[in-house]
């Protein structure tokens, strides 16, 4: 299985799958081809929350404001995983999650790390579509060399670092572009001052303040308003804000049927001070 | 096969994906992610269009302005189809579509009923995201359940509704949420008074008059504007008015090239007037 | 493998993989959906620039403004693709380029030209939605009496043409609307007057002057305005204008992480002046 995530709208994501049905048979399913456009960060993010959901699969993720540059291409192996995506950190915090969503014995070093290789690139025939050139071909050639490993049901993730490190294009490094995102500053224990990492569809507006921070029945501010933390949306009447914790685990500020981001006027990168009234 | 249809947007239905290929093989095939947002009749219109299409399936269909609260689950069998919803009605419409259209013989009870199933729903990991959390991975279970009598052939709307009937997770019932779509008002032969039920992405205003209300070459007044009836856009020169009889089977206002939603001024819900010219 | 690409938007494309899914088990991918609506060229454009990445395949496309009237439906052989389309054109560009892509012998006619059939068409369910009622279930035929040569390993463009002369629902035919994209008029070895044939999901105006017509490190005039040839977008600071050759091979119009369109005032169907500072 190949999953495919880009910031290229469309059509550009069908030339990618072209390229790679040309390759091999293996499945293709889209997680995202509207990511926000040429921020890895946001990138980051949201294969960190959608790709420990999947069995072990070659993610093939390219958000890439760097393309035609010297940046390097790198495959990320986590778990029984492995992320192929442009040197600029987008790959690094999925590929923890993974790691550490798909460790299985404790003893077993290599579920628990990430393996970073960097892929050695043909010149592509193109300056400004390396997802097509570079990331989908690498991503094809990488499933197909795993893929008997996996049909001979053998593959764990020592046996999957093994396959890539066998692979003539690719090259262990430890020279990669780290990312890592930003950490609230927790004043005491009632105040947290984060930001918003992203705003969804929903237009809720997604902040790095941990979850375990506000409690269901809580009040709080947001940058001085008041609002009441909820369970569900519907814990408070159409069109009311509230601040709950997302499915990712994260506090973020929603309005039930309604845009959080609007209504609180928060957008991406803006600070977010939430404060506990007790 | 498991047919997807939410109002999630993106990126949150590859979570859904996910979930279902660790539980199944099934061809996953994306019916809509952009369903009008919170809108549960809107959806059930659009699947009664659109799954009628599909040769046996489970759809997994999730428009849920109430997720989290109290509202339960279902799974609804209809003909050797079942959709698995939230509770809000928005499984009926299509439902009984396709048990209409998978009728065979007029003595098998089954094909022509539907079965409503309550589904056991475990603490689900969160509270605002049951798209993945119990939806994706009922419908996983099912398509499971079911996927030996397809292969074996044996496939019919009482086979499909006795291994529902097995599974310990469903619970047969007879309390669940209806949903009915409002009925136009025929003062007389020449004028019905309906309403707009849902605009497509064409900009054509499709109401609940019945398409055999009108016929080609008439001439109709909508909401007191006189515009002719075709059989098709190009009946019209392009930038003009029509109203045509979709391929849903209702009345919609429409422009040939251009959007009849905003030329007529009709959204969702507004009253749709339409009187025959003759 | 079936391949989709439309103007639909949402959720019109599903019914037509229901469709298919009813006659064939082949594997459905998407191109696009929102391909610019009603306009056959640019529709032409886009397909050109994609379907040849793929291997052989059955294409099914659908931009069709003139649905309903007496058009006809054509099913188009180059190489050992077929496209199956509406008769206004759309499916030539790309099929000469399928054609050019994937002729190995030269000595084989068949593969260096392509081959139109009209396709015989059953009074259709609809007069607004061909493509679930003409279009898929054609290419879904074609798809199906073309597979056992595929399985067979003998497919080649002859192959491909006789299978389709012997289909009794197409008879091969030379007439057929033509299209051809607009040639830009090349004043002088230093300015090039041509048109915006599309705009990018990112911006980008893509015109019809060959990207041969600039050399990277050019200044150029855009309708006067001075700005530089760069290889890539980061060949300019963050939100400065720049002309690059994109990867189809044309001069196209763009902003460094911004919009082109926007930037230099283009869109479809504008003219667009490229003079060389030299």
């Amino acid at each position: 299985m190949i999953t495919l995530a880009t910031d290229f709208g469309s059509p550009y994501p069908a030339a990618m799958k072209g390229v790679i049905r040309r390759e091999t048979d293996a499945e293709m399913i889209d997680v995202a081809h509207d990511l926000p456009r040429g921020d890895p960060r946001a990138a980051a993010f949201w294969l960190r929350f959608v790709l420990p959901e999947f069995p072990p699969a070659v993610h093939c993720a390219v958000v890439d404001p760097g393309v035609g540059t010297d940046r390097a291409a790198v495959a990320v192996r986590a778990g029984d995983h492995v992320i192929v995506a442009p040197d600029n950190g987008l790959a690094l915090p999925p590929a923890r999650a993974l790691a550490a969503s798909s460790g299985t014995a404790a003893s077993e070093r290599a579920s628990a790390d990430v393996d970073v290789f960097e892929v050695a690139v043909d010149d592509p025939a193109s300056a400004t579509f390396h997802g097509r050139d570079v990331f989908a071909p690498t991503a094809a050639r990488i499933h197909e060399a795993l893929e008997p490993r996996r049909i001979a049901d053998s593959v764990d993730a020592t046996a999957t670092a093994d396959a890539l490190a066998a692979m003539p294009s690719l090259t262990r490094t430890d020279e990669h572009v780290g990312l890592v995102f930003p950490e609230p500053a927790i004043d005491d224990a009632s105040t947290a001052v984060g930001e918003v990492l992203v705003v969804d569809d929903f237009g809720n507006a997604i902040t790095n303040v941990p979850g375990s921070f506000v409690r269901d029945g809580d009040r709080v501010r947001v940058n001085g308003e008041s609002v009441p933390v909820g369970e569900t949306f519907a814990s408070v009447p159409r069109g009311d804000r509230l601040v709950t914790v997302g499915s990712h685990g994260y506090v973020e500020c929603d309005v039930n049927d309604g845009r959080g981001d609007e209504a609180f006027g928060l957008s991406v990168g803006d600070e977010a001070r939430i404060s506990i009234e007790r």
